[in-house]
């Protein structure tokens, strides 16, 4: 893979000096194009053998372009912050938005590299972490992402050399430290593990560009001429998403599905559901104030059906906890930031740091419920939804979150009587609107979306629990218990 | 994942019997337009718990469909001819070609899930055989292949009724056997394995369906229906492939790259080539008679310009080997059955198992060479090439196959020289026709795919060798000593 990289190859300096401005006032043409059109960020890795120019072709980027609509990320060791969430997470927040570039200097391609070169992780490792390197960039690029990844490759000898110019001369001297040293008798190690994970991220939708790093004037040229050939391409020939051919989703033939398995006559007296209350509450708070906690978080997921009670059950949880430590995201329509952004980052911001719990009324899982059956966005993007969710959450629990999903689910007829009920009493009339109403038309394409969500993101690391809401105490205290039961689990495993 | 496939899903029998004529007919007509179209291959996997109706399943299908554009293949333990080559390969060779359905009985995921369940393998190889389907599943709906996954699934209680009933039945009764028994009481396990792989591969393109296997009017009018509404929508809606929007390949902006480095004045002596290629041609025989020869198996691929002198080179190693034990493969346009399959299908089909040697005469790189130049597909298809060739030769690696690949380099000027004998010299005139004149006019485009090719496929597992061959003898020599070296590091590495 790196052949074409130990050339030697050059470009002399009246070239350079000719080439320069018309590349500079290109790129800058590209740039406020692609900031105009704002439908597709530009997603730059940095990738490389040290010495090769990394930082100073990052410099030169930022000095070319327009400084406002590109954003460097110098991704070094990972702050506390950082480290409390799932190691994706600061690859997340960094993600420009469309219309902006975004370089990453360090990326995620660098900790499972070094870890791996350094003996700190198993060739296994190595794998999952290719895996999902490539399950985020397909996200990415399904998301119509341009990512351009640049690996600047040294042979041994020129890194020998460049590291030895380096240390010669007074001015750069501080830049060669004992650390690049020992890296350096890392090299073939570090050159073998690149290039298997190079080829094996190689995708078509984000093939790794290899640029000799040696002479600075080649580099330069080589990364700017392709950054702007490939955002002009983009401008002018927009990517076409795929029509997939995948099999549709049905409904079960015999109309037999979970919600109508449920037993929904099941209720609590008002003197059970207040003694259990006051157990249950309790018990929560104490979990979540014990030192085990410190370690894992909590993420509480509410989905269910208009009316189903969700809000006074939150209210019910939030009351036994420290406020401090907790937090409520209501998600609702996404803003103009987030709708720049792909679909998943919206939620991915919210990720609680250890010891904390965010409770979300309502979550990413609009993806395959309104969404789809309001059909605001094409089948392809909401059936890959299940395995993008899916990862997400896999992440989480890996980062020891305990992640706990309910839908509450109510019977048509109860929620006519609470949309009435709602209708009558003046201090809950805004709680009903025309769109409930309309909603409610759609009640059995609702059910199957519903049962498929449950069938494809239920899963043994993040199961689903179905509660039986037409009674509201019962519902609150299954859903209270339900909290206790997975945090008691989760600390005894440890 | 299994929760709606436990409900007790039943179809009474007049429904059923009302049903299934007008679904057979509806399924004989897709059938029949999908054969007549003959623009995508149906590939159905049945997996699934034991007794809850795979074998009944595929059965069924092959009596309610027209059985001669339907293949059922059931994939028990690999046979030796099997054995002796990388694990895909027995699914590529019974994989359907365009306008037929193929139904794989135990597939790709069986051993990989077995395997684990019986604590055979690691769950980092089981990460690493996903990773593998995923690749492969994705490969393959790339080529518009339509896949339909299904898992039929019993609870625990239901699996243990359905034995015993098998049982109590003289007429059923052979169909439970200890081993049967001995699998259930691994039910857990291997639910909680299924569950995991069927997460981590139910994919937009490729979505797994579970179907609750305990009622056989349920299962068997699900499946149809299923399939019926995914072939007729395929057949009525045809996928549009996705238009990518990658970064464009450049050619080297100095114009330098890996064939101008070659030193091509490098020549020996007919005395000396005499001399060496007996040494040579004696050390290829013995190596390939080595005992240790008899577990690995070599593949040698030749691509390089015209007149580029491969015949030549080729004919001195096959001078060297047992003609009983090697094949040499001639490349040219793809037969009618290789255009009904996926791309690199007619490579699959010829590899050699243990002990054997394949020749190559121009390979699967025609794809990202005269496919890329002669624009004779679109640059998405031989973009994603590059790492279906890396999987596919990675693949052969893993399974002791020494595999290396040469490029025969002649300068233009010695091209001309040699196109020209050949037109003057009456048994030479035949191999120079029109084309090779074409061709010469597009020696910068083939030289920018060459290099392209070597940058992304020269792997530290597979590398290319780059052979200066305007001196025949030169080259010749270079070639034998190359696979000398190459088999004796393998049998050195064991």
């Amino acid at each position: 893979m790196f052949e074409s990289a130990e050339l030697g190859h050059r470009i002399d300096k009246d070239t350079y000096e000719n080439e320069v401005p018309k590349l500079r006032e290109a790129l800058l043409d590209a740039q406020f194009e692609l900031a105009q059109q704002a439908k597709f960020p530009v997603i730059i890795l940095i990738g490389g053998v040290d010495g090769a120019g990394k930082g100073e072709t990052v410099n030169l980027l930022n000095a070319w372009m327009d400084p406002r609509h590109i954003e460097a990320h110098a991704m070094g060791e990972p702050s506390d912050e950082e480290r409390e969430r799932p190691p994706m997470w600061r690859f997340w927040r960094a993600l420009p938005p469309k219309g902006k570039i975004g370089i990453f200097f360090g990326s995620w391609y660098t900790l499972p590299i070094l870890n791996r070169v350094l003996g700190k992780s198993k060739s296994s490792e190595l794998s999952q972490s290719i895996d999902r390197i490539n399950r985020f960039e397909k996200m990415l690029t399904d998301e119509d992402a341009l990512i351009l990844k640049f690996w600047f490759h040294l042979s041994k000898d020129a890194q020998k050399k460049r590291l030895k110019t380096l240390e010669k001369d007074p001015k750069t001297r501080w830049r060669v430290t004992d650390t690049d040293w020992e890296r350096f008798k890392l090299y073939d190690e570090f050159r073998k593990v690149s290039e298997h994970t190079l080829r094996e991220t190689s995708t078509g939708e984000a093939p790794w560009i290899v640029v000799e790093g040696e002479d600075f004037r080649y580099r330069s040229l080589t990364v700017g001429k392709i950054l702007l050939e490939a955002i002009r391409k983009r401008l002018d020939h927009p990517a076409r998403p795929a029509q997939p051919n995948i099999a549709p989703l049905q409904a079960p033939i015999d109309q037999l599905d979970v919600i109508d398995k449920l037993n929904m006559s099941q209720k609590l007296s008002r003197k059970k559901y207040e003694t259990e209350l006051e157990q249950y509450q309790g018990k929560l708070n104490l979990l979540t104030r014990d030192p085990g906690f410190h370690k894992m978080s909590l993420i509480a997921v509410f989905e269910g059906s208009d009316a189903a009670g969700k809000g006074g059950a939150i209210r019910r949880i939030t009351a036994a906890l420290d406020a401090r430590y907790c937090r409520i995201i209501p998600i609702a329509a996404p803003t103009e930031e987030e709708r720049a952004q792909p679909y998943m980052w919206r939620f991915w911001r919210h990720i609680p740091r250890s010891g904390r719990v965010t409770i979300f009324d309502r979550s990413w899982y609009g993806r395959v419920l309104v969404e789809r059956v309001e059909k605001f966005c094409p089948e392809e993007d909401w059936m890959r939804a299940y395995s993008e969710i899916n990862d997400f959450e896999e992440q989480l629990v890996d980062n020891n979150t305990v992640l706990v999903k309910f839908w509450l689910a109510i019977t048509r007829e109860e929620q006519l009587r609470r949309f009435k009920e709602r209708e009558s009493i003046g201090f809950k009339r805004f709680k009903i609107t025309e769109e409930d109403w309309r909603n409610r038309e759609k009640w059995d394409d609702y059910e199957r979306a519903v049962c498929d969500m449950v069938d494809r993101t239920s899963t043994e690391i993040a199961p689903w629990t179905l509660v039986e809401a037409n009674d509201k105490y019962f519902a609150r205290i299954k859903i209270l218990k339900t909290l206790c039961q997975r945090i008691e689990a989760a600390m005894k495993k440890g």
